[in-house]
């Protein structure tokens, strides 16, 4: 069997009552490690644990930035009255300190069904090989390097506000998948819904987003290599501002929904 | 001082390491107490443990539905590198067993300030006293005995779908506020984002419809007795959907966000 990448870099191991991982160097922004990629291996040791295949809700607390090296998973199983799912309350522990907090529903998802849409559709891009790829360039700190393990492809235009052109409003859409292609899963939802670049810099506010709590709920299993994101803030305080996200398979379906709680942009 | 309803109701006395209330009669619906009221009392001792003054961000799972009675409530405080915020794990206990667990982010919260909105406006509402007050009339069971203790005024299309004529899409707008007046704080967010009745009603489906997970962002210190409140789901699947909230405040300013994950309506 291939070793993915992401694979490699969630994976956990089960040592007495806690799961212990490891925060791969390069899966980070500045230096510190991605929200979505910390609540990815939070969530394989609650699958792990549950002997479940999808997560389903979930909601992630960041108490402090987290660094490369050992992370350690301590994974609640809550009693739940119905058979449907399993509820876990899970903490990210590196150097005996809980750096994430995580609420988890989790269960089987199916890969198709009845799905009615409300004021929403799909984004209107073009297909993924007609964008360029966003490529790390240090020593600028943008596209972080999280963007050799998370393949972005958008529209120029998104993303212009590198070289002080933003779109003038807080959003951002494209299309992401793994480089290797490894074939997604719900696991991948997290680190997908969390590898855009903040839809707040298109406002032309550009700086250091710290995500306090990152929220995902998932409807389908996702098919194929590539999944359409679109993320939008509607409401943007002097100190918070939200960002919801929802994630589409190539079919129109909505795999999805994303929302965070971030600070303001503050100088990096 | 006056000891309003919604205080009483929410009550909470330190008892050792744990916090100690009672879940009270009526704040129900179908017998199973609002999962926003259940929130508001685990967000009273999640306050009194850190001394904040306001809820930020806020996320709970409900595991079982509990019942009235005796509600013990356990509070982790979480280290954070930051002073800005206390975070809380918290778990609410009903005979010995853990029904609701929450994650939260507590702090100050400003009165005014900036804010921006971006495709987003304050609800279209008269003022509250144009509508008629939603009043629980046994035996039907909408609406909910929770009416008496959150008052609710709503256009009276909004409510149709009691008598067969939904509006046709997943929304639902009106005012809440309590009816002794209380000013309104944090606090009281949890239980105003989910005193209404549930948007996919106006689709025609109406049923028992279980919440998994609650969230909300809190913006502001809410002032005057009414907020105007908008639910919508836009994505409805055949087992989950989830459900967005806005209150805003009569000013037209954003006071919180709230968003559900719940089951589709079952047979009540």
């Amino acid at each position: 069997m291939q070793a993915y990448d992401f694979d490699i870099a969630t994976a956990v191991e089960q040592l007495g009552d806690r799961w212990q991982g490891e925060i791969a160097e390069g899966w980070d922004m500045g230096g510190v490690p991605n929200g979505g990629y910390q609540l990815a291996i939070a969530s394989r040791a609650i699958l792990a644990a549950t002997e479940r295949h999808d997560v389903i809700g979930l909601t992630a607390t960041y108490l402090s930035p987290g660094h490369p090296g050992e992370v350690e998973v301590e994974v609640e199983v809550l009693p739940t009255r119905g058979k449907r799912h399993s509820a876990c309350a899970a903490t990210l522990l590196q150097d005996g300190v809980p750096t994430v907090v995580v609420q988890a529903i989790v269960g089987e998802l199916p890969t198709a069904g009845e799905q009615r849409l409300w004021e929403a559709s799909p984004p209107p891009l073009d297909p993924p090989e007609q964008y360029p790829r966003l490529m790390p360039e240090p020593p600028s700190i943008l596209p972080p390097p999280l963007a050799r393990h998370v393949e972005l492809r958008l529209p120029p235009e998104q993303v212009e506000f590198t070289v002080g052109n933003p779109l003038g409003a807080p959003s951002v859409t494209g299309w992401a998948k793994f480089p290797d292609d490894r074939p997604l899963d719900t696991l991948a939802v997290p680190v997908l819904v969390d590898a855009f670049p903040p839809a707040i810099f298109n406002t032309g506010t550009i700086g250091w987003v710290p995500t306090i709590m990152l929220s995902v709920q998932v409807r389908r299993r996702p098919k194929g290599p590539w999944l359409a994101a679109t993320f939008k803030s509607h409401f943007i305080d002097d100190t918070y501002h939200e960002e919801d996200g929802e994630l589409w398979d190539t079919n129109g379906t909505l795999v999805a929904l994303s929302r965070q709680l971030a600070l303001a942009p503050r100088s990096a």
